[in-house]
C-alpha cells in the first residue's frame, strides 16, 4: 500500500484518488475506515463479521439495521418487503418475469439502453414481453416521451431502467402507469426521494450507489408479491426471501451496505443526496457546454445526474485526457466500451470537491490543447 | 472493538477466540490482517478493491490469481472451468438440474442429510429425480453403503453431498459411478486431494472452508458442460460464465478467497490440510469416545473430519457446557437447530491449538460435572 498522501484530497484520507468509476463505484472513506477498524475482530464476538453465523444476534442486528435505514431513507411502509439477494441486476432480468409474467400474459418494456435490452431479452424467454417504447433509433441518447408509450392495459407489469449508466440518460422522476411498474434503479437508487406508489418492485445492484458488489436490493410491494406465479424454484421465488432468511446471505456486502445507509442518514438522507447530485451534475454539464471543446452526447432533457457521458470535440485527444486526468488524481473516467468517450459517474459518495477538481482539470486541459 | 488480547490465543491476534462456527466459518487471521492493511486503499489504485471496475487490471489479477491457485491446489486441467457464481449451494440445487436434467431424462440423488434432501426437492421441480440411496431411516447418522445404491444407468448425473455439516457425516473419499457425479462439496472442499475423474461438476459455497459468504465456486468439466440443455436463462446457464466474465462478480468475497487459497498453498496445499484435519478430528473423537460422559451420534465409519457432532450423556448440561466453553474462549459450538447437541466445525483455518484447547476444556468440564 502506498503511503504518500494525495495532495488533491488530503481530507479524504491516505492516497485515495477521486474515483469516477461507473461501478463498482466509490464508497464513503469513513465507511472503509470503519470496516478496517472492525478487522480482524468485530466488536465483542471474537471473530470478524465474515466468520460468524448468519443466524447470530450480531449479524442479525446488521441486516435488520440495514432494513430499518432503508425504511427511513425511502419511506417504505410495512407493505414493502426488503430483500437482499444475489446475482446482480442481471439475475433480476430473469427473476422478475419468472415470478410475474404469466404464461398467457404480457409484460411491457421501455427500452432506454443496454441494460433494458438485456432485461427484455430474458423476459422473452419466459413469455410475451413487448417493447412499448424505445430510444434505440436515437442511439439511446433520449428517454422516450411518456405520451408515446404504447402500453398494454392488461400487462402484468411495466419495466423501466430509471438511469442508464452506459448511455448517461435518466428518467425524470417516477413515471405513472395503470399497471405496477418494475424498475431497475441500480445506478440511481437512494439519490433522491421516490414516489413509491407506481411501483410493484424496485431492484438495484448495490455496487453503484449503495455498497460493494455481491448484493442486490429488491424492494417488493406485498400486493404485487401476491401476484407471483406458483411452483417457482425456491431460491428464485421472491416469496421465499420475503418470508424468512432462507440461506446464507452475502454477509460482508450487506455489512458494508448497512454502514453506507447509516452514512446516508447522517448526511441528511435522500433529500440531501438530491441536492448534492444536482449541484455536481450542474457544475459538470455547465463546463461541458461552456465551449465547443467538450461535447455532450445526450439530449439535454435526458441527461443523467449520476453518469455524465461526454466526448472531446477532437476525439483523438481522449487518451491524453484520461492519462493527464489520472496524473491529476482523477481516475476511472473512460466511457463504457460499447459507446466510448468519457464518463464521469457521480454517485452519492463522490464528494463535490471531486467534480470541482474535474472541472478545473477540464479547464486546464482545454487551455493547453484547445 | 475490545483491545484486550485473548490469553488463550496470543498467537492468533487481538482478542480472536477459537471459532468452531459451522459456517460462515473461521478464516486465517493473516488473511484478515492483509484485508485490513489494504483498506481504504488497495495497492496503487487509489481506491479500495470494492470501488474499482470488475474489468480493471487490478481486479482481473485477483480473480485470475484465485483460478490459478485452485488449479494448483486441486490439479485442475484446462478441461475444467472455474466459475465464481452467486446464490450459494441453494442456488446450485436449482441450477444443476436446470442445466443438466433433460425433460425426458432422469437424475440420481443419494440422500445423506438436510442439504441433499433440499437438492432433491429442487431437482423434482425440473424433472425426474430419483432417490437411489438414503440414510434417512438412520436419522442421517450413516452414509449408505456404495454397494446398495440403486443407480440408473441412463441418469444424466448422480448427485451427492460429500460432507454433511448438520449431521456430521462424510463420504470416505470419492465414489465411483458410470455416470458423471455432481457433488456439493461446500463443507469439505480443499480439505484433501480429490480424484477428479468421477466428477462432472463440483460446487461449494465459499463460506465454510474457503472464504466469506457471497461466492459459490463451481468447477465444471468441459465434456459435462457440453451436455447442458439449450435455451437456458442467461445468468443460470453455466456456459455463460464459462465463456466470459458476464456481469459484476462478488468482488470482495472473491478477493478474500484468493487470499485464503494463497494461504492454503503456503501451508502446503490440500495434502497438508488432509494431515491437519485428520489430526484434529482424531484428537476430538478420541476425547468424545474416551468416557461415557460425551457421546458421538454418528456411525464411527461415517464420522466427518470437518464437523464433529456429539452430545453430553446428560443433555441437560449442554447449556452450561456452551456457556463455560465461551468463557474459556471456545465459541460457536452449538449444534444445528434441527438436530441439537454440540458441533465442533474444524475447517482448514481452525488451528490445531483450538482443538487442543477444546479437548482440555472437555476434560475439565467432565471432571467438574461428571
Amino acid at each position: 500500500m502506498a503511503a504518500s498522501p494525495n495532495p488533491l484530497s488530503p481530507e479524504i484520507g491516505t492516497d485515495r484518488l477521486y474515483n469516477f468509476s461507473a461501478g463498482p463505484g466509490t464508497l464513503p472513506t469513513s465507511v472503509l475506515q470503519e470496516v478496517r477498524e472492525e478487522l480482524p475482530v468485530y466488536r465483542n464476538v471474537g471473530a470478524s463479521i465474515m466468520e460468524i453465523s448468519h443466524r447470530s444476534a450480531a449479524y442479525d442486528a446488521v441486516e435488520e439495521g440495514a432494513r430499518q435505514h432503508l425504511r427511513r431513507l425511502l419511506g417504505l411502509g410495512d407493505d414493502w418487503h426488503i430483500l437482499f439477494l444475489q446475482g446482480g441486476a442481471s439475475m433480476q432480468f430473469h427473476q422478475v418475469p419468472l415470478n410475474f409474467l404469466p404464461e398467457d400474459g404480457v409484460a411491457d418494456y421501455v427500452l432506454t439502453g443496454r441494460w433494458s435490452v438485456k432485461a427484455l431479452r430474458e423476459a422473452k424467454r419466459i413469455g410475451e414481453a413487448r417493447t412499448v417504447a424505445s430510444s434505440e433509433d436515437d442511439g439511446f441518447t433520449t428517454i422516450p416521451d411518456r405520451d408515446t408509450w404504447d402500453l398494454s392495459p392488461e400487462a402484468a407489469y411495466l419495466h423501466i431502467t430509471s438511469n442508464n449508466t452506459v448511455h448517461g440518460t435518466q428518467f425524470s422522476g417516477d413515471p405513472q402507469a395503470e399497471v405496477p411498474i418494475v424498475t431497475d434503479a441500480s445506478s440511481e437508487i437512494l439519490s433522491r426521494p421516490m414516489d413509491l406508489e407506481p411501483y410493484g418492485l424496485i431492484y438495484a445492484g448495490a455496487q453503484k450507489n449503495m455498497g460493494p458488489a455481491g448484493v442486490t436490493l429488491v424492494l417488493v410491494h406485498d400486493a404485487f408479491l401476491q401476484q407471483r406465479k406458483d411452483h417457482l424454484p425456491t431460491m428464485l421465488d421472491y416469496g421465499t426471501h420475503a418470508e424468512r432468511r432462507f440461506n446464507t446471505p452475502p454477509v460482508f456486502p450487506i455489512y458494508v451496505v448497512e454502514k453506507v445507509l447509516r452514512w446516508l442518514l447522517d448526511q441528511g438522507g435522500v433529500e440531501a443526496m438530491q441536492t448534492l447530485k444536482q449541484q455536481k451534475a450542474s457544475m459538470l454539464y455547465e463546463r461541458v457546454d461552456r465551449t465547443d471543446f467538450y461535447k455532450g452526447i445526450v439530449a439535454p432533457e435526458a441527461r443523467s445526474t449520476m453518469n455524465a457521458v461526454f466526448t472531446l470535440h477532437d476525439e483523438a485527444l481522449e487518451p491524453l485526457f484520461l492519462q493527464n486526468a489520472a496524473k491529476a488524481g482523477l481516475v476511472n473516467l473512460k466511457g463504457h466500451r460499447s459507446v466510448g468517450g468519457l464518463r464521469a459517474s457521480m454517485y452519492n459518495a463522490l464528494p463535490v470537491e471531486a467534480v470541482e477538481a474535474l472541472v478545473d482539470f477540464m479547464d486546464d486541459f482545454e487551455r493547453t490543447h484547445g
